[in-house]
């Protein structure tokens, strides 16, 4: 069946096939598109590379395909937050929310996007978990190549070269959308932008996060936040864990007097330090919780953990929800959440047959309860005019603008790196944190890898582990908690663009040049990381065109090539790009709260002319919907001799504030 | 919903839960239930533990479910072809056909049966994969034990206990199926006779199985089956493999003129020699077959190595292929086939959505594929008044009177054991073949494995390893080829019990005495097997109570306890019951071809009077089904100093051939 598309904004086009039922991804998220940065981005008239009458739809005994042409040498990236590999054309994916054991279908997130090499996406707007055939599958009708002997044929091919992406739900119909490039990243670009653009986080969350044992007490909390501030640790978000709840697993939401008896107390005091407190919670309902009654009967058929899960759908069981958070947490001062559990495993959560007050499915439920909470949490705090930010441990496709960053109960450290890299195709956000290490050599490269994710963390909460926990390697810890916060100017940047223009912060060498690393990528659009695992000594660095700077030394490492780097351990690889200007913190930093003192340091790197960017706002409200942000040029000269002068210039919007004290530095040996 | 139940026989109810839409597994299967055998056993009036109104089924949302009670102790056993574990509680099962990997959810049999410790068993009967939450998930409306307090109760728990199996399929309606006990061997024999009896297969399918590299020709073949003779080793089937075919991977079903020039001359040069020749292939279609154009348009929408895989839910389609086959292979005296690749893996198999001409979904094909096919072949040689025995790489429920054993291409040693256990509990059969070896050891124990499975194969198709290749442990190979063929009259007589009395020939533990170990079975009534695994010099035995005997020495090994044994590597580790009379072949032995002097060993274990069976038939047409056959019961004195003797009397039915030279022996120290 050929498919009728409706253009939703230049390069972005909608069909559906069959007749979709219920949430899609997009109306779970309540998703607006941004059309007005749609259509400021740069392609006049944006195509794709195929004619769109060229995909086809078929609804036949309760399911509903798509077909999408897939032309011979194409790769294609995406499929969610991949913990392997990155071309993924050849592979099947039963793409379903799940806490990540292996594999590549049960996912924390598996938005249903793909990115193709030619540049262009696909995304599946379905609520229904959906199978990707990925360049698998001979259908009749194609034009298939001729079939070999395999007896004797050498060439004889276990996988035939497939012409097409199918796609397949178990339901009445699905919506599909394309995104134009021309390049890969633009397609990316072009769906976070649908997804009503990327997260613009507060500022202090770019700095650094830390989680205390589960059943401190608001002492023992204020204890080692006192004790990161008189070893130099900068800190900037406090995580509380099941114990500062009366009951958890099911949950009551509301403070154990034992633990917290004055939290308004305990939340003030760490403000005044400017550390952000943030509350771990699951969404399983205790009876001895406060809102217990009230969400009844707005609750699945099946319980976890002994606890009934609120149905989100329903409007009242949301505002019962939004209002307990909002008087309980908000009111005095809780910065965001950290959403445990929403992903399952399955044999925690509810079967997939499982009823829901609002009709839906307890398979459904599961693809979009990260969603649904994410969207409830992001709206007490927009109705208070703050901006949160916070953790989630399941999301899935359409939830690019929310301000939460996915983590995991696994722990392998090179998985969490390639992870990283594939949030740039997933518009999800990552916290690659730092929990335990077996000795001091792991916790400073695990410490590293937290310091250069979308979120910065330590999660000591069951191991108790402290930067320092370590002798020997506690200045090298301290060494990347600094830079990662002495970071959050240029960071800040690159969320903003990430909001404005959809453009990913972590962004796979897939959407940089085509190359298919899973452990280097963009941090932003200057600056080339690649991690150390535990145990390497060296490592290759693939460095794409243009000549390439070591970040400390200013040293020029090469341009287009694969080099061997042997970093000692307290370093962090990190490689910027030829005339980048680099805004970052310099002075003294206990975090990144921004006072009158704070200095700015704008690095140059390489022989030519430089230029770069700042955006600036007020860090905290959403203000800068209405204009009062400031995204600023930084240019400078080619650096010759001892001369070197850069300057600013306020390229969009105002913003009053913004820094006082200023330095140009040119880094170089 | 409460359930309306309809008992099917003595023992055996069922109840659909919605509106069941297109084949069943049972339907699928073509079963007859044997409803005489069914109202023979014992139990006068069998019930189930729990009252049958206590089952609940439910509709909503696309998803069909149903609820079974379970007890606080009960124990799950089952569901399908498992290669890990015994205790199935406390998962969840997503049963799908799939050429297995890993874990518990894509099996190549994955029957959707389980059997309680309690004594019952329950079959959901759907084409449908099927997720079964074997004792996972709490109910808000179930009588759930108040939730506790992670945060300081120490007894928390992480999976609530559950009171119910539940299990849904994606899809308007299911039927569901009880067997009562009051044992649980009972419940699975219900089960083996509501599908029609086990299997009974040609006599000569019991012998050892050879398959011989896949581009060996004619002669090759016929020299490789005269090396055996030469050498003294067994063979009662020549399995040939892709290339007897003129092409394959798609498949011409063709003789290959290069190889097999003369195919009925190649044919009955093996049958002289008493060697039956089973040929390999997979279900899809060359477009080089004779048959390709007559099979239009009865091909499913995609194809698999770009050869169209054949409905044969359409009779035109299935007639095509079997009157092909018959013309080609069984008139010229072919025995059987291996049907490979008929479970997947997803990369090369159709797509979920692919549609048939019948109207079935690809997943919905996939999951009765298997046993289509095997109807078929079961079919076509029943016309022919004759038995066949063969492989098969897919199965599912209903299919325990298929003469086909499932096979796999892992290759794990630990593995094929525990999946031979579990076969007792889905009613399918399983060939633990030997394929290669690291070294002479490995060599030894794969091929003392293969001996003591329900087929017992040396699979040499891509290593062309022979029984003698390794030097040094030619005679220990040789012991055990002979061990299993001396033991066919013995194995044809378990057989016929799991035949005409549904009675698994291999049983786990669980089925014994509750035990649930996945290393150690029963094959048949009076043999304990024990297999060991390379590297292994030692192991342990749980004897279930009752003095054991080793099979070879006679000498008393236990009762009722656990010890450590420590065979030589020429030794198969098998004891025998107190009092069993076990009939084996003796004197000189090529193969399981019974001639006029043939001789039979009547073995005597213990001190007790000795009892037990010997069925006989011709061993190779369906005339035991008219009533040519005959049990014969044994029976012999306490053996006392020298005195010892035994008598045969015909229990049941009449055969007028038999043994003509019958020795009892006693066997001990």
């Amino acid at each position: 069946m050929e498919l009728v598309w409706t253009p939703v904004a230049p390069g972005v086009w909608r069909a559906q096939v069959g007749k979709p039922d219920g949430p899609t991804l997009l109306s779970a998220a309540h998703d607006v598109p941004r059309v007005d940065a749609l259509k400021e981005m740069g392609s006049q008239s944006p195509s794709m590379p195929f004619e769109l009458k060229t995909v086809a739809g078929e609804v036949a005994d309760e399911f509903t395909s798509a077909r999408i042409p897939l032309g011979p040498e194409e790769h294609l990236y995406g499929l969610g937050l991949q913990m392997h590999g990155s071309n993924r054309r050849g592979e099947v994916y039963h793409l379903r929310v799940d806490h990540y054991a292996s594999g590549h279908d049960r996912l924390h997130a598996p938005v249903p996007l793909y990115v193709s090499s030619k540049g262009y996406a696909v995304f599946f707007n379905t609520s229904r978990p959906i199978t990707v055939y990925a360049g698998v599958g001979n259908r009749r009708d194609a034009k298939n190549p001729a079939a070999r002997d395999r007896n004797t044929d050498p060439k004889w091919d276990a996988q035939p070269p497939a012409d097409a992406v199918e796609a397949s739900v178990h339901g009445p119909g699905m919506e599909i959308y394309l995104f134009a490039g021309p390049t890969p990243l633009e397609a990316v670009e072009r769906y976070n932008l649908l997804c009503g653009g990327g997260a613009l986080p507060p500022r202090w969350a770019l700095g650094f996060w830390h989680r205390t044992p589960s059943l401190d007490t608001a002492e023992d909390v204020q204890k080692e936040v006192a004790e990161f501030e008189k070893r130099g640790y900068p800190i900037d978000v406090l995580g509380l864990e099941p114990g500062w709840q009366s009951k958890s697993y099911p949950c009551t939401f509301d403070w154990s007097k034992d633990r917290f008896p004055d939290p308004r107390d305990f939340v003030s005091k760490l403000k005044s330090k400017n550390v952000h407190v943030n509350l771990w919670s699951n969404p399983y309902v205790s009876e001895a919780s406060p809102i217990y009654k009230a969400l009844e009967p707005n609750y699945g058929s099946h319980m976890v953990w002994l606890g009934p899960a609120p149905d989100l759908m329903v409007p009242h069981a949301a505002k019962v929800i939004g209002d307990f958070f909002t008087k309980t947490h908000l009111d005095i001062g809780v910065s965001g959440y950290k959403i445990d559990e929403i992903d399952g495993f399955d044999n925690w959560l509810w079967p997939d047959h499982a009823t829901f007050p609002s009709g839906l499915s307890g398979v459904r439920m599961r693809q979009i309860y990260g969603l649904l909470w994410q969207k409830e949490l992001d709206e007490i705090y927009r109705k208070q005019d703050r901006r949160t930010f916070g953790l989630v441990r399941g999301s899935n496709g359409g939830g690019s603008r929310f301000p939460f960053a996915l983590y995991s109960d696994t722990y392998d450290h090179r998985e969490y790196i390639t992870g990283m890299v594939s949030t740039g195709l997933a518009g999800v956000l990552w916290c690659a944190e730092a929990r335990d290490a077996a000795n001091g050599e792991e916790w400073v490269r695990r410490m590293q890898t937290a310091a250069v994710s979308h979120i910065a963390q330590l999660n000591a909460w069951a191991s108790g582990t402290k930067p320092w926990s370590f002798a020997g390697y506690e200045d090298s810890v301290r060494s990347a908690m600094l830079f990662r916060t002495r970071l959050v100017p240029y960071l800040y940047t690159a969320f903003a663009q990430y909001h404005y223009q959809g453009t990913p912060v972590i962004r796979p060498m897939s959407l940089v040049d085509g190359g298919e690393e899973t452990d280097q990528y963009l941090l932003g659009d200057e600056l080339l990381v690649t991690p150390m695992l535990t145990g390497q000594k060296s490592r290759k660095v693939r460095l794409p065109k243009g000549d390439w700077y070591d970040f400390d030394s200013g040293v020029r490492v090469g341009n287009g090539t694969t080099i061997e780097i042997t970093p000692a351990l307290d370093k962090i690889p990190v490689y910027v790009r030829a005339g980048a200007l680099i805004p970052v913190l310099s002075g003294k930093v206990l975090n990144s709260t921004l006072t009158p003192d704070s200095e700015l340091e704008i690095r140059h790197y390489g022989t030519e002319a430089g230029h770069g960017w700042l955006y600036e706002d007020d860090g905290e409200t959403f203000a800068y919907e209405k204009g009062s942000f400031v995204l600023q040029k930084l240019a400078s000269d080619a650096p010759s001799g001892s001369t070197f002068a850069g300057s600013i210039s306020a390229a969009k919007g105002h913003y009053a504030d913004g820094f006082k004290h200023i330095t140009w530095k040119h880094v170089g040996p």
